[in-house]
C-alpha cells in the first residue's frame, strides 16, 4: 500500500516506520515544510520521497496527518476536496473542532478521526520509533461517520500497531484528553516553572533532582507548537480540569497551614487509589 | 563489616542488599516491627537476623536509620547514647529537625546525616533492589560535626553504592529538596486526586491513560506513612514551593481566561528551559 504521511515528526515518523517494518506500507510519500526535518526522514528512511502535500495525497491510498492540529484543521478541507477512494486519517490530540469543520462534507466518510494515545517530549523525525505505540490505546471517533472500507482500514492499520481500539464521541475524547494527557503537561510546565525560578538563586538545587523529579517534569520539555494550539482547541475541557486541579492543591495548602495532618492523609490515601488504575 | 538496618524496606533493604553484593557487609542485622516485613526482609535474605533494635545497634559497626522520619526522631537519641566506637547514618529526606536534635549529644560525631536521592512509588522489602542508587546524588549535611573516621565510612559505603556525593547545611538541604522531591509528590497526589474525582462519573477515562500521565501520576500511589512525616517536618518549605507552585498554574489559568497564548508560549518556553537540566 501506498501511503502519505502529512508531517514526519514523532507521531507521522513512526507510525511510518512501524508501517514499513510490518511490511504495510511499500512505499510512503512525506510532506514536510521544515527542510532539517525532510532531510532527516530521508536518511532515516522513515520516507522514501518529499512531496508537496496534493502530489503525496493524490499518489497515496491512505493520508495519514499528524501534524499539529491547528495545522490539520487549516488543511484538512483541501485534502478531502480532492480525495476519491482514498482514505485519510488525522492523528491529533483533540478532536471535536476538526470534526466540526468536516461534518458536512460530501467526502466526509473517507475521513477517520484517530487519537493514537502515545508520545513523548521529543519532537521532530529524530524522535520516531519503531515500537512506541504497542500495547496503548488509540481512541477512534465518530465512527459511523466513517465508510466502512475506510474504518476497516483504520482497524488494520492500528491492529498492525498492535494498538487497543476504544471508539467514543469526539466530545467526550476531548473531555477525557483534558484529563488524562493535557492537564499533565500544564502541571509539568508549571512545575518545570516553579523550581526553574528558584534555580535562578540556587543553581545546587538540581544536583539533587532525581527519579521523582524527573518524571514529573519530563513533559516540559514538550514542543509548544505542537501544545499551543491543542489547548487553544481543547480550552473549555482544560480550563475545567485545571481549575480542579488548582483546588485540589489548595487542599493540601489548607492542611499544610492549618496543621490538619489527618485530613492530608485522606487525601494521600484517596490518591493512592490510582495503584488500582495505574499499574 | 557488622551492619544494622534499622527498617527494611525499600531503601535500607536496597542498601543492605547491595553492600552484601559488594562484601562491604558480611552480617547484617534486621530491625523490622511489621512482622510480614521483617519475614519477607529474611526470605530474600536482606538480612540474616532480626533483632530488637538496641542489640543491633550493640552488634554492629554501622547502623543504618531507615525508618519514616518521625520514626527515627523518636529513636535517634537512645541509639546515639548506646555507641562507643560505632558509626550511625539516618537516610532521611528531611534533615534540619534531626540533626537539630542530637546537635548537643556527646556522640554527636558518630552520626552522619546523609540523604541518598533515590527511591520509588513502591516500599517494603519485596520494593529493595540490587543497583537503584547507582549514578544517583546523596547529600551528606553538617559533615564538620561528624567525627572523621565516620565521615570516610560514609564516602566509603556512599562510594560503594556508586553515589555522587554533595555537601550541603541541614537547611539548605530541606528547602532543595522541597523543590526537587517533596513537591513533586504533592502534585501528583493532587493530579492523581484531580482525575479520581472526574473518574467517578466516567470509567472509560483510564482507558485512554498513556504514558504521560503515568509519568506525572506515579508518585502518587507513594505511602503516607512515609511521606506525611517529611510534609510535616518541612512544612515552610514545602508550603513555600505549593504557593509559588499554585501561582505559577494560575498564570496558565490566566492565559486561557484571556485567550492570550502569545505569553502561555513564552511559559511553555521558559518550562522548556528544564531540558538544560533533564536530559
Amino acid at each position: 500500500m501506498k501511503v502519505a504521511i502529512i508531517g514526519t515528526g514523532l507521531i507521522g515518523g513512526s507510525m511510518a516506520l512501524s508501517l514499513r517494518k510490518k511490511n504495510f506500507a511499500n512505499t510512503i510519500y512525506g510532506v514536510e515544510q521544515n527542510e532539517v526535518n525532510a532531510r532527516r526522514a530521508l536518511e532515516r528512511k522513515i520516507v522514501d520521497e518529499i512531496l508537496p502535500v496534493q502530489d503525496a495525497v493524490a499518489k497515496a491510498d491512505l493520508t495519514i496527518i499528524s501534524v499539529p492540529v491547528n495545522a490539520a484543521e487549516k488543511m484538512i478541507l483541501p485534502i478531502l476536496d480532492s480525495v476519491e477512494n482514498q482514505v485519510v486519517f488525522d492523528v491529533g490530540s483533540t478532536k471535536s473542532s476538526l470534526c466540526n469543520i468536516i461534518k458536512n462534507h460530501p467526502n466526509r466518510g473517507r475521513f477517520v478521526a484517530t487519537h493514537p494515545m502515545w508520545g513523548t517530549e521529543y519532537s521532530g523525525p529524530d524522535a520516531a520509533t519503531e515500537s512506541g505505540f504497542e500495547d496503548k490505546t488509540v481512541v477512534i471517533c465518530e465512527k459511523g461517520k466513517t465508510d466502512k472500507d475506510a474504518l476497516e482500514l483504520a482497524k488494520k492499520v492500528y491492529g498492525i500497531l498492535k494498538m487497543k481500539i476504544v471508539y467514543m464521541n469526539a466530545e467526550a475524547h476531548d473531555i477525557h484528553a483534558a484529563y488524562v494527557s493535557h492537564i499533565s503537561h500544564i502541571t509539568s510546565f508549571a512545575l518545570a516553572n516553579t523550581v526553574l525560578e528558584k534555580e535562578k538563586e540556587e543553581s545546587a538545587i538540581f544536583e539533587m533532582a532525581s527519579g521523582g523529579f524527573e518524571s514529573t517534569v519530563r513533559l516540559a520539555k514538550s514542543n509548544p507548537d505542537m501544545w499551543l494550539p491543542i489547548f487553544q482547541q481543547n480550552r473549555e475541557n482544560v480550563l475545567d480540569v485545571l481549575n480542579e486541579h488548582i483546588s485540589q492543591l489548595k487542599k493540601f495548602r489548607s492542611c499544610f497551614e492549618k496543621d490538619n495532618y489527618d485530613y492530608m492523609r485522606t487525601l494521600i490515601e484517596n490518591a493512592n487509589k490510582i495503584k488500582k488504575i495505574i499499574h
